[in-house]
């Protein structure tokens, strides 16, 4: 909110602003001060448009009778009374017709466009060529595919142990040298989410620049991803603590119910945050992103799944996804080149056993290492154990029953959830014999790596809530 | 943010503020900013703070270094000696103890204090009283759970059916009339609503009324009602549609974390809303709600229980309560006097069959009318059905397991919840062998009954779900 200025129209000091206040239902009146506001070019204007709630009908105008209820058929017949209307419901007067119709126009306008971005093409054809893709047609670049697959196989190669919002900068730095049409920013949080990269340029030093430091203002960067998405031409991505999605919670949502694409990066993901307390540390969040429809999260363990879900989530281009990044160091995980594969379809068996196993422990994010820690004591205590990593459920959902089966079998009743976040969400997978080890309170403020033990993200808690089953 | 007006200091106009600023590291000229200021009296006073973050800091102070991690030895050591602070960690110097020791002074202000109040007690025996229960000691009035008693009774003699929202306002309305600390208000929808009762005054027109017209601003509402919750004295409700809850929901969750008493007021509550469409249909929300910790979330399925409902929250004293009520009629449910009094178990058997369930229905709200009539045509086919009713999953699941067990006896696997809400949340009592009649999607724009019938809420989908499980 810092920053913002609302100034109510009848404030004395007109040098700052120009105000025109006309009748609201005279479109004459309406045009004249577009046309005087377009000639005030050092100053914002404002045009007040006085106008009276159902306005023409005669017993309910200016009353909110007029605004959550059709008028019903007697006033609607006393209001075309008043405004003198003699047409049939849907009769569209031809005189109105006429004003309105734009064919002629449209067309001559189509042509002149055509032969303008002709001349376009001859003299700029790699411009033009962009233009079509990244606009017009909304295409990656065909090679997109090939060198993201390459940079998630460097990244399974390299085997780095790095916190996710370190691997989601990786990322973005890979993808940013592929994708010209990448536009980054942070709501004033772009040194600890890690969104910049080598090829960001500010575009308050640049309008060609490809960064918006948007400052404190979680929904105002989320609308106006959404604008610019509408716009089409760009791929959003814009940063802020996943806490402080809430603050833009609106706009996150229109995002995904008008089906544009929009990357929404999340850091800071759980209690593992630490030092700055429950405030700060999500709990029924991640649930919330999962269950809003038409959105995509992922939480990925490490840095090949981070590649991964930064892959989906350009590939998503007519539905916002939701990544979400760890502020603490994730270890990397031993995976085999199918399971590096497998990642893409949002959960997958990353550690397994012998024949049916007797429980699988899944989990997301921070967590799967701490699965993959106590999957291993158990093993060594004889149990037969499998691990799923699941970054995204969403994901994961859609895939084919007989996939869906073969990493969680319905004969496997025995089932440990661990993520650091509510434990609701997970009886989805694990059932009504099954158990999670997650959240059920706030969090508190106490270094990262206390926290998650103080709330039981141990081994020794996940081998006894498996004893228990 | 209709009105919100903020101003930056440099502004020309000073007739309409009053602006200091000042050196924010210089106590006494910080103190004599705020006597300056509380002798301006006509306009409100701001005094801008100038500082330095981390200031002393020789080699980090201005930067971001100095805000997320510690200093350091070396950098609190340089810093003591450009402050030139020489005493030991956590002591404090005697003159500056001396200066905050306020000891002698606090109980000098406790005894006239204490005489005052006594004096007070003498003049106005009755409000002293009042004041001793509503803020010193923060109670109810000893005949609220009777008279609370006396109006579920009414309630479910009368067998009314109206909408939920409909119903809240008849326990307000009788709610009103016995807790003078009732302290209403809407976010610009008291109208639909329905959150006035007889007895409300707005406080715009008397500051001693008893209810806040807050505008379009539901964060504000929110924010607000978490000060005067903070405060002591009053129980406060504030009410929106379902879905704008979401422009308040940091607020909201506060409310949760800081533990205080708010009464969440959110009507509206499901596709059933109608026209509107999906950007005021909620889908998330409610489990959103659900899974925020400390936060109690009902939604009654008639009036018998919003009257419950809106007891319990009132006797939630601790911590805020989500009532969530429906736009559209709903019928009365049938029930003996001992499923009255389970109700306030958070879920309790509707309808029961004899011996075991061959499937139980579980449904809130507007749908439990939907289980039930289901209900009739399966026994009629020849199932055993048991029928539960869940206005509040969050108050259920603290019940006992004895309790739980007998409402939800783990035995029955064949278990069908629904809800016109996202189907999710409801994994965690159908389990990996049930089914959820629910939402995956966005709504529509239709009639409210079209919507619930296009999206599956029909007795033919909610039997062919039971059939096929």
């Amino acid at each position: 909110m810092v920053g913002l200025q609302i100034i109510p129209h009848n404030a004395s000091n007109h040098t700052v602003r120009h105000v025109i206040s006309v009748d609201g239902h005279d479109s004459e009146a309406i045009a004249a001060a577009i046309t005087e506001a377009k000639s005030v070019t050092n100053k914002p204007s404002m045009i007040c448009c006085k106008t009276i709630i159902g306005f023409g009908s005669p017993n309910k105008s200016g009353t909110h009778d007029c605004h959550g209820a059709p008028l019903g058929d007697d006033e609607i017949a006393a209001t075309r009374k008043f405004l003198n209307w003699t047409h049939a419901p849907f009769e569209i007067p031809e005189n109105v017709y006429a004003q309105w119709d734009q064919k002629e126009k449209g067309a001559t306008n189509q042509v002149n466009w055509n032969e303008k971005f002709s001349a376009y093409q001859a003299a700029y054809p790699e411009l033009a060529s962009e233009f079509e893709r990244r606009v017009i047609k909304g295409e990656l670049p065909k090679d997109f595919e090939e060198k993201a697959n390459a940079f998630i196989q460097e990244c399974h190669e390299n085997s780095e142990n790095i916190a996710s919002r370190k691997a989601s900068q990786n990322a973005i730095e890979a993808f940013g040298h592929v994708l010209p049409e990448m536009l980054g920013g942070s709501a004033d949080l772009a040194g600890s989410n890690l969104t910049l990269w080598s090829g960001s340029k500010g575009i308050q030093e640049d309008a060609a620049g490809n960064y918006i430091f948007y400052g404190v203002r979680e929904f105002g960067m989320s609308g106006i991803m959404n604008g610019i998405s509408l716009h089409g031409g760009f791929i959003n991505y814009g940063a802020t603590f996943m806490m402080f999605m809430e603050y833009a919670r609106n706009a996150v949502r229109m995002s995904a119910l008008m089906g544009i694409q929009n990357i929404f990066v999340y850091t800071h993901d759980s209690i593992g945050q630490g030092e700055d307390g429950p405030t700060h540390q999500p709990i029924e969040q991640l649930t919330n992103l999962r269950t809003t429809p038409n959105l995509t999260t992922w939480r990925p363990c490490d840095a090949t799944e981070s590649a991964v879900a930064w892959k989906a989530a350009v590939q998503n281009q007519k539905a916002p996804t939701a990544l979400i990044f760890s502020r603490q160091g994730l270890p990397a995980m031993t995976r085999n080149q199918s399971q590096v594969s497998d990642i893409a379809k949002g959960a997958y068996i990353l550690q397994n056993c012998d024949g049916t196993p007797d429980v699988i422990l899944m989990a997301t994010g921070s967590e799967v290492a701490l699965a993959v820690e106590s999957a291993k004591v158990l093993t060594e205590q004889g149990k037969k154990v499998r691990v799923v990593s699941m970054p995204s459920t969403n994901v994961f959902d859609a895939q084919t029953n007989d996939y869906k089966e073969s990493v969680l079998p319905a004969n496997v009743t025995k089932r440990v959830a661990i993520e650091a976040a509510h434990v609701d969400f997970w009886a989805k997978y694990v059932g009504l014999n099954g158990a999670v080890v997650g959240m059920t309170t706030f969090g508190e403020s106490a270094p990262g790596n206390v926290l998650l033990e103080y709330f039981g993200f141990t081994v020794d808690n996940v081998i006894n809530t498996v004893n228990k089953l």
